[in-house]
């Protein structure tokens, strides 16, 4: 218990310092390292992992919904990104710039894509000609780039990993329906795999992405309380299809613009799982994207018989789930901490005795709970158990958001929150109104969700009639 | 087959002007478009969805070798990039510059990845000291940039989508095992599953990478004679790792060098695809990265149970082949031409007498060849029937490479040939005559081949004694 005690003791205590212990795990848990160019980091080989179990997950839903992958330029000219002028007064003062290739000084500087919007705009006003081309739903993995002064891995990165799908339709109801279903597949995503409960609801006008009619996300509430947006999903109308003069021909032959969508997600979402469901222990990952689902640890293993049967076990169980035997010198303890610290749902121990009797012990990451089974019933007690796992951790994040989760009528109701999570509040619509929060409460309004409570009748603030029910909260 | 006729005569005969018929093509089978970004190109979903099925041979074969995945920054800074002299120096003058991060200056320019020693470099630097953290076997999948003066898509494009191996070993035995079993990795692909032969050989001197001791690659020889580099695998010994500082404590508890290696396959095989089993019909795609394997094409569809049946079969065999049915109105004569273009291998026609006798026709993309087939015995004839399509097509290549590869002895001979194809020569190593050579005939040495022949005793150049067999060429 030396080891486990000295490798715990390691980790800063969530309580006690939530930004640090969230450093610790990234770098103890070996998911990335810091690179020296500033802002970027090196996603190491299990936090890759754990985004491409989230990227094989997502790409099966796009796929299964009619989208397809395509690969765009990682440049776009500087007359390019300035068509949209929502757009471009967004992105511009955050982009790299590019001014040289080689020795030869470019005409025109070139900005590394910080999103893709505009070259999908100039792409599709190459292929679109008639609405027999229409819809196209297309999406892209890649990476993107936006010049921040401060980062944090996963969270806040100058370069980060993420899917941006953009679609182009023949009709507004098209695109308003492609919109929604997109934000429904992040939901679904978050919640039933990644056990991250979210709330579903469209951005303000401050707050909505530069050139987008409406914004909506999906925002998933941190350990700590501060809010995550974890998915976005736009609708565009016809603003960009207007500044890019994308036209088709219309069923009634006249010439029609197209209406447009982009959403995407991103490796943030893994800062999301730490934040949501990490411990003082570590990481504690979802089954479905853990790079390993279940670790064999034998127990005395330098008995006879017993490195054999942990083999066989593992051999075995390889056709269901990813699965590793950790037959390293390392003690048993060594072994727990290590295996808790990287978030490992399972933990199979298998030693001289168990094999005597035909079982062996299954240990849960989240609450050390035992189970003893009999070896030839593990494919049915796995599944069980796996699920069981999955709807504790959903629950202790529902819970946490439920118990942070406070209503407020007026500023004073607001401001003794501000510091621990979601305030429900009515709100006029006015901007005035959301700066004042914003400057007096440090609270950003997180989203208008779908489900609308009747909190009061006036805003939270001015004291006007209320026109809806914003969530505020801070935010990373 | 009017309809039919015109979409043939809309691709540029291969034989009258090759490098048309390959733009044609590329083009006509949606594979990629240009983008207003010079030198990229846009790759559609079609040539896309070829992509991610070359990535998911090649990624289970790196996996399957023990290979991790890992995401590195798209930035170098310019110090870093020049730490390795040789590296800088090959590099540099072909490199992106970004300057600027939004509206600030950078104290240092950063430039796009043209690849990525540099910094795997710099992360083994920070993640490896002792034996037991040997080896590192990462691989990236990513794009890089290359600031090329003349490009056409995939052969040559200022950026383009690869995967990178980037391995660090405790011996440079085992670093020189690495490099050569991962050249082989890609011989296999290549040959078995692209169905184009391939030269395996070593780089000379003058044509190995910037910072490499070897540089071995399979090259593979195109219709019109020329080579087109397909894969290539480099051996660094200790190099890098002297210039970067990176140390291990050994075994001896000596302070020691690690031996690396780096490896990379690009998007530029589906050039090699294109040019290698294309015809004057369109694309003829490999079964095992085709994007659709069969397309049914329902004959007179408007009879009565004609959609149904061709629905059936196609979800019959959708299990094992990824399948598209076209219920479109277009012609059948439209169709056939249509999936010709886009290299389907296998067309599956059902119509009403067909039904009647329980039976379809499969017809081969490459030699229009018709197999009457049973309906129940569709999922063992397929294999049979895909399996020689693939052995049909690799012959063809096959038996075009032997009937374009000469031997010379001097330096006429290799003149009368210098247009055409390979040329074996002997050569007695120096640079001298390796650029005489190029310089007086156009072509260069693709490679020292593994399987070395006895063509002579002399320099094919300068007439001292050889050294070994090269093979001569005008590549892509």
């Amino acid at each position: 218990m030396a080891d486990q005690k000295k490798m715990v003791d390691a980790i800063t205590s969530r309580d006690v310092d939530f930004a640090k212990w969230y450093t610790d795990i990234v770098k103890k848990a070996q998911l990335a390292d810091y690179s020296s160019v500033r802002g970027c980091m090196v996603l190491r080989p299990y936090g890759y992992a754990i985004w491409e179990n989230i990227q094989k997950l997502l790409d099966g839903k796009f796929k299964a919904t009619g989208h397809e992958n395509v690969g765009m330029p990682m440049f776009i000219p500087e007359s390019l990104l300035q068509k949209e002028k929502d757009h471009v007064e967004g992105f511009a003062p955050e982009v790299a710039w590019v001014t040289h290739g080689g020795s030869e000084k470019l005409n025109e500087r070139l900005c590394v894509r910080p999103t893709s919007e505009t070259l999908f705009c100039e792409h599709y006003r190459n292929i679109i000609s008639s609405y027999r081309d229409l819809p196209k739903l297309y999406n892209q993995w890649c990476s993107v780039v936006r010049w921040e002064k401060t980062t944090r891995p996963f969270l806040r990165t100058t370069e980060f990993w993420w899917q941006e799908g953009h679609t182009i339709h023949e009709t507004a109801e098209e695109a308003v329906e492609e919109t929604l279903q997109m934000l429904e597949i992040y939901a679904d995503v978050l919640e039933n795999h990644l056990a991250i409960p979210v709330l579903k609801g469209r951005k303000t006008e401050k707050e909505k992405f530069a050139g987008a009619r409406d914004t909506y996300s999906v925002e998933a509430m941190m350990h700590d309380g501060k809010a995550l947006q974890s998915g976005t999903s736009h609708y565009f109308g016809d603003d960009f299809a207007k500044a890019f003069d994308i036209t088709f021909q219309g069923r009634d032959n006249t010439q029609q613009y197209p209406h447009q969508t982009s959403w995407g997600m991103s490796t943030r979402v893994i800062g999301a799982i730490i934040m949501t469901h990490g411990d003082d222990n570590g990481l504690k990952l979802p089954p479905d994207v853990a790079p390993i689902q279940i670790v064999v640890v034998p127990v005395a293993q330098h008995k006879e018989g017993v490195l054999e049967a942990a083999k066989e076990v593992t051999d075995r169980l390889k056709k269901n789930w990813r699965i590793k035997l950790d037959d390293s010198d390392n003690s048993a303890g060594w072994k727990y901490a290590e295996y808790e610290m990287k978030g490992v749902p399972l933990r199979l121990e298998l030693g001289p005795r168990d094999i005597e009797e035909g079982q062996c012990v299954l240990v849960r990451r989240d609450n050390r709970q035992k189970y003893f089974v009999k070896l030839d019933q593990l494919e049915t007690e796995i599944p069980k158990i796996l699920e069981e796992y999955r709807q504790a951790i959903f629950q202790i994040a529902y819970d946490n958001r439920a118990n942070k989760t406070y209503t407020a009528t007026n500023m004073e109701e607001l401001a003794a929150h501000a510091e621990d999570g979601y305030i429900k509040a009515m709100w006029c619509g006015a901007l005035d109104c959301e700066m004042a929060i914003k400057d007096q409460l440090g609270v950003t309004s997180r989203c208008i969700p779908f489900e609308q409570e009747q909190i009061g009748e006036t805003c939270v603030c001015c004291g006007k009639p209320a026109k809806e029910m914003v969530v505020w909260g801070k935010a990373y």
